[in-house]
């Protein structure tokens, strides 16, 4: 089946396909082409290039965009969007003073949404994700990663993962799942890390990999939570199943999560907010993609990860939402990636190959997503705002998507 | 014609219609009713109740609303909408690291809309301004306030406020329009500026008055722009011709704003980041309201007004959005409901009432919109967003309207 886009104002995000990721300077780079066409056969990108041209290729469907821009499908490469319910009381319990760990001291935090997703009934919890899902679909993710980690029982962490797989089924999105068991310290376990941690990888990992519901592995390193030296034993352990390590590090301080994550091999360290030269240099000599959360950032109020010192340094950058109800409530990629502007100094073409390109490298899908590129998914979303690439995240705190095409629809 | 909304989950802002505005501990309060009925009449908010009655009453048309929650019409109280064209160039630049006041030194700013507006062919501006205002309603701004100020000659501002009102005419939310020749001196009065001052008040005020275009009349009181001797005349001006006053005050540093405003009478002070004690006690011993615009606050990266201890002072506080492409690219009132909360502090339901009643009562409109009451416009929004006071703030970047209401289509 070949589509045949016509009558496009422009086509951005072309990249070549054997790029994997852009680092320092050439993040600035976004390759656009103006009043185009754009060929998609059995559901990939085929080409692309001027109405101007004297023969348009052949198709099986014809479809004017009228003038709109086009702009590849996003890439959440964070996300916790299988949860109970939003927790907005914990929010205005922060606008009164409270502190984010303050309020996880008093049983909130990911202890609450916890307590209320072990209790939930698995049909509720799956239509109401599956609504979240879509509405990040709506907003131009075409791509979605999934964490599991409000369950922290055996039980609840898998019901969490066969959510996630049950809506990779039903949706025509790409969707990958991570066991991220080693969230929290369940009330069970209190006092008793170390079981808990000997727990997952006893118990909780092998009944996971037997199911084959997990995509990577995640471990939150942070002071309060799990030790460097914890994670290490964690992410060992899945890699033996053959699960590749995704770690949430450096949010809450300087605790070593950089370091082990190199060390692991692991795809990618997501947060960094707090990270100086050693963590800098760490990553440079290593595969790890680092990734900043700004919407986190913003709405616990905590710094920023240092992006233009990590991207002047020379190295890659990605950015995610964190969609989860405790810090960060954003299912809008466009959002967050107008926060790694306005907040982080990027530049808007800087924060879109964030979003798009070094995004699916740190899923380790740049071969198939990412761009657009010959032979990669036919997922994009098209725009009403001219000049794409600078209006989107400049005017902020809507949805410039107008439709969102996704590849298993176009094949 | 009377229309009855059934099976509500919540009516949430329901306030006696005496009430003009809420101010101090007052401004959190929300009245909310559950599982509820609500009844129009020609357009207007006729009664309410809840779905346990025995009795429903009679009407012509009965409309399920499915168990969604209903908030009132939003009223964006201070926009610039009708412009040219997005800056998002000049927001680039401010990313590398220009200020806002250095880009305006550069030719930017003001006088680059003033400039791209000049030239703008009126029909082509009248559409992309329609736009934009439809955009505003679709995320449940149902009154909007649309000042001039990017023509700053007689043609042109005549231009902006007939835009205005073709506006008004083919929307069905409420428009207000204010004269706003007093944004900025252009260029062909650089270095005379009371020449500019003399010429608004003997020749554009006078041509706006005579074809009856505006509303209101508001000027740009701030460091750089009009001196506060220069904005009484300006007022006093305005006020022979019957036009109530509006006031930028206190943007960019304590420069006399909030004085000249409790003086000329003014409806409203809006911006305020820069206030002290004196500009406190002077708003409370006036009828001025004080308008916050934290869009700008967090676009610019300037400090925020106040809110805080505005309204712990006792006094009333609304908020807007300020839309506009220079300082506020943001058509959406629920982000700017969210920004106040996460960036002032303010609880979701003294946000929520600043971009109500108070932003009502800052247009002298509280006796017809603003809540819902009795005999007050039938304008409202209906959301699947559950607990929608806590949770539409909190869950931010995205509309949660799904449908938006006008009075003007229930009669």
């Amino acid at each position: 089946m070949r589509k045949l886009f016509t009558d496009i104002k422009a086509i951005h995000g072309i990249e070549d396909n054997t790029k994997s990721l852009l680092k320092g300077a050439e993040m600035s780079r976004v390759v656009t082409i103006h009043d185009a066409w754009l060929l998609t056969e059995n559901g990939n990108f085929a080409n692309w290039g001027s109405m101007q041209d004297s023969d348009l290729p052949k198709a099986d469907e014809i479809i004017s965009l009228h003038g709109l821009e086009v702009l590849p499908g996003l890439v959440d490469s964070h996300t916790h969007c299988i949860f109970a319910q939003l927790r907005s009381g914990e929010w205005e319990m922060r606008l009164k003073g409270a502190t984010y760990e303050e309020i996880a001291a008093a049983g909130g935090g990911i202890l609450n949404s916890a307590y209320k997703l072990r209790i939930m009934d698995e049909e509720w919890l799956y239509e109401q994700s599956l609504w979240r899902v879509k509405r990040m679909i709506e907003h131009g993710s075409t791509t979605i990663e999934i964490k599991s980690g409000y369950g922290l029982s055996i039980e609840s962490e898998l019901k969490m993962l066969r959510i996630g797989r049950r809506i990779e089924k039903n949706v025509k999105a790409t969707i990958k799942t991570t066991f991220l068991g080693a969230h929290a310290v369940p009330p069970e376990f209190k006092g008793r890390q170390d079981d808990y941690v000997a727990h997952i990888i006893n118990d909780m990992l092998p009944a996971v990999c037997a199911e084959g519901l997990a995509d990577h592995m995640d471990v939150f390193c942070d002071r309060g939570f799990f030790t460097p030296e914890q994670t290490l034993l964690l992410l060992e352990a899945a890699a033996k199943y053959g699960l590749p390590a995704k770690i949430h590090a450096n949010e809450l301080g300087i605790t070593g999560g950089v370091q082990v994550a190199a060390k692991a091999g692991a795809w990618s360290a997501d947060h960094l907010e707090h990270i100086g030269n050693e963590e800098i240099e760490c990553l440079r000599n290593s595969e790890v993609m680092p990734v900043g959360l700004p919407g986190t950032s913003y709405f616990l109020d905590i710094p920023y990860a240092p992006a233009r010192t990590i991207i002047d340094a020379g190295l890659p950058f990605a950015l995610a939402s964190d969609f989860n109800p405790g810090s960060s409530p954003v299912c809008n990629l466009q959002m967050v990636w107008s926060l790694g502007c306005s907040r982080m100094k990027m530049l808007p073409t800087e924060a879109f190959n964030a979003i798009t390109l070094n995004a699916a490298r740190s899923l380790r899908l740049e071969k198939s997503i990412g761009s657009i590129a010959a032979g990669k998914q036919a997922d994009f979303w098209i725009t009403e705002t001219h000049n794409a690439i600078q209006s989107v995240p400049y005017f902020f705190g809507v949805n410039h998507a107008k439709t969102v095409y996704l590849s298993a629809n176009q094949a």
